[in-house]
């Protein structure tokens, strides 16, 4: 992978868990010291490990909430 | 990129699109024939090329929604 440096600001919440530990978390992260943006993605235990993600902005992330809610989840 | 299938089965929604017509959407996607799971992902124009995403599944998608209900946003 890549070099890059990447911070967990802030944990928002874990949406769920695998049987083997891993979690999928909406978190504030900085990637290389940049302003942090949401990013939804599945981590390992402790954090040690980072599966696939997205970023998403705060316009994006409203406009995922409104479609949510349009759901019949 | 391996070789594999997908079919776009329902487009949900569109929750933002960059200046070069990438959208982020949130779909139902059929991967390799399997069942339908919900997918948030970055797209090319008329869904050309894909990028970075991350697939839910319905018990995901509620606590999301919980999730960002909680939030200010």
């Amino acid at each position: 992978m890549a070099d890059f440096k990447y911070e967990i600001k802030e944990t928002i919440g874990t949406i769920s868990e695998s049987p083997k530990g891993w979690t999928k978390e909406l978190n504030l992260v900085s990637w290389n010291g940049k302003a942090p943006k949401f990013d939804l993605r599945d981590w390992a235990p402790e954090h040690e490990k980072m599966g696939k993600g997205i970023t998403l902005n705060t316009d994006e992330l409203k406009a995922l909430k409104d479609l949510l809610n349009q759901m019949e989840l």
